[in-house]
């Protein structure tokens, strides 16, 4: 069997670090279809000069890139026979990413916890992307429930980690060299600076894009990312093809750009949940709330933890659940993220 | 409120300049989706072997590339609120934009006329592209019709800005040290100089592209151009999404490459007019005349004003409007515009 | 008449060289369309730390982007008015293609047969592509049956080429510096090495695609692809889109990743047939066969010379025809090539 069947529960191992295949080296071509896939508008990874006014030697590719790549290469060892996402933790980015740079991905196992069903069990994995002299560029937890191959195979001893609610503010990594004390406002797009949000501040992002099946497939093939169930109609009993979570945070991060231009960098992933399933046609709305404040040792930076919401139209702003706790059935994203803004 | 609003038509004051948002680096990634969104084929901007033999340092990406890029900037703070996009003059393109390039966009007021119905006015612009020297790389004057937030809003002084009916021949801006004297027909793909196009000659450029959805998306989001209803399918009450009027300029351009494939370089925008919309569905056709022939100061080189006019498939080339004197439901553009050709 | 109307049988002369139009300088940004286009995973291509460790320079474009960006440029001049594209022989690549070289192509007339019907004939012709150094990276056989534009205009003396069944292992050019001493398999995706694959050996590549009217066209236009049939809806009584064969060619080989991760470079092309049209909502499965073993002057590089047979969803693999020797209407493509692959 040359084919890869990917990896079921029985198969990982605690504390076995994967080496996740297919390295890739980024250009403009990834920058360019970033814009053109999702309304990417946040100033720095747009323009060089913009970039070089705030210290960097030139724009990097939107954080989310980075994260869609690494992600991408671990989907054939970790989540092929996924029957479900569960989240994030603990995610950081730790050095931004510039064309030219070639990406790798690693996944270390840090739980293992079988279900009661004996059919399938959960897989918490830290993931590491590197970069091509080996530094961590970025890092997060995930954990995804897995079929078991065979049902009858014995359950290893349950180990759940133990993971941060959210990534401490003193644990952000500012990149090297980031200074917002030439900030320019107008070329970044509006005038709020770090001072001007409050938490608890709610801000509905307005606009809304209708989603194309061509549109996620270019996305997440860009990403390498392999699963079937976003390419091929007929792998669903309803012909429908489900689109990359990652496709939704993406549409939800750059819809927030009206209302959070400068939420330039995104620094850290502290908890997320794909709600329910996207599909084409649906039109993908966004809201945000400010949750928590820090300041950061980098000169004019302030940092904001934000809670975005994707949801479809027809649903309502600043509502996630029913009161029998679980989310409406048009919320499709539940983000909880750092982000670096000027002060 | 963090999120813009856009303006409305009592926000503007004539001779002020808005400096618009989201500075922008493009690379070779934006010039390869202009070729796969597009059907282009001008040499020029297609090989840097031939743009060298033309005497320019590299092959400049597309001259709408750096119009769309421009446009999309001012959308935000011009045509948010803009109930029709009414015209173009005065358009001149003025250095070539290569990939490394970073555009950014201002834009000064220069004509305020409240309509009768006091519920609208018309906003006249002139928008500049300026590259990271602060040179300016484009300039055109455009018109839009802009509703008002308050129809009791006092209306301004009446101020119709003087335009053009075309860009002269002698303030055309060839670019620097582009020279025809070793033009290459062959790999240019047709045979035809200056001296073979006559005044009042006029070309049906055959080919068709019939438009999908997430096409005329991918390219408007690629130019940041944020008007909701490009990509929002609830926006309108039929459903339907109305496509970018740059799509359609790009579309019948490249489409007239098959008859006006020595036609490398757009220098000027005399005026032009979306004359109905476009859906996705439609399949595009176009068609040139010759308007006027000018010679230039630079080697080998010649200028055609060309007269450019989309329509959908089912319309008769050569004719545009009906006996009352309004466009047929089946054109799409007309554009009036010069471009350099080999002498 | 100023458009292409392309060429007829009857224009065609044998032994004459035809030079394509419109060359192209190529760069990351194709690369990442290619990516986004097609689930594209070897390494080679991906990654530029791969490429290197590989001997090379930097990581080529993929074999087949060079194919495709050679055989756009020829469309205008050879299958314009092309009833059918019969077949390819003695495909060779010659010179990796790198981001930044500018690719020409120009092809020789090698055989002519008129049909007996009087009313179309074949055209043999043997293209080759060029860099900006004149030196050719990929040569290869294509012949295609064109209609004639007077049925009366005479025969010319019928003349078919001799040509070879495959290209012999000794005629592989293996690009200059090519080591796979140090080849990295867990980078690479796959454990399997050309001693792993026995002549017979069947793969069934598990993946599907499901191709949309935008993809198609995306990618058909990026390689400069001017046939009306893939983008023009008005062209077929049936209203469909032709699918450009190349199209699924790339779709196969990218698909042949996952039991093939290791067939890093397609070095030549043995034959191929278009067996059935593709058309939008098709999902593109493949299947692959060894049909002969090679090994090579290269340190560590072996060949496998595979069969690639792409088949629409609900095709069982590992049968191509039916009873009567004809291709099953399952069967969209039937290629015969040559990869390198590490010993």
């Amino acid at each position: 069997m040359k084919t890869n069947a990917g990896r079921f529960f029985e198969d990982y191992r605690l504390g076995e670090t994967i080496a996740h295949a297919v390295p890739r080296t980024v250009s403009g071509g990834e920058r360019a279809l970033y814009h053109a896939l999702y309304p990417a508008r946040h100033a720095l990874s747009s323009s060089d000069e913009f970039a070089r006014a705030c210290g960097l030697p030139a724009a990097p590719v939107d954080e989310l890139m980075a994260f869609h790549l690494v992600f991408g290469k671990t989907v054939p060892d970790i989540s092929l026979n996924a029957v479900a996402n569960l989240g994030y933790a603990e995610g950081r980015w730790l050095k931004p990413v510039f064309p030219g740079d070639t990406l790798r991905a690693e996944s270390t196992v840090i739980g293992l916890k079988e279900n009661s069903n004996g059919a399938s069990g959960v897989v918490w994995v830290r993931t590491r992307g590197l970069n091509q002299r080996d530094e961590a560029v970025l890092s997060y937890v995930r954990w995804v429930m897995v079929r078991k191959r065979d049902t009858a195979a014995p359950a290893p001893a349950p180990t759940v980690p133990e993971l941060a609610g959210s990534v401490a503010a003193s644990d952000l990594v500012i990149p090297e060299g980031l200074s917002f004390v030439d900030y320019d406002l107008t070329l970044a797009g509006e005038p709020h600076r770090w001072d001007d949000f409050a938490v608890g501040e709610k801000i509905d992002h307005v606009d809304g894009i209708t989603v194309e099946e061509s549109e996620h497939m270019l996305a997440t093939r860009l990403w390498q990312n392999t699963a079937k169930v976003h390419f091929d109609a007929t792998n669903r009993p309803d012909g429908r093809r489900l689109i990359y979570g990652g496709h939704v945070i993406s549409l939800a991060r750059t819809l927030s750009f009206n209302g959070l231009a400068n939420a330039q960098m995104i620094v850290a992933l502290n908890a997320g949940a794909h709600a329910n399933p996207c599909f084409a046609g649906d039109t993908v709305r966004a809201w945000s709330e400010v949750l928590d404040k820090a300041e950061t040792a980098a000169p004019g930076v302030g940092a904001l933890r934000l809670r975005l919401v994707a949801m479809k139209h027809g649903t309502e702003p600043f509502v996630t659940r029913s009161e029998d706790g679980k989310y409406l059935p048009g919320v499709l994203l539940d983000l909880d993220y750092w982000a670096l803004v000027p002060r």
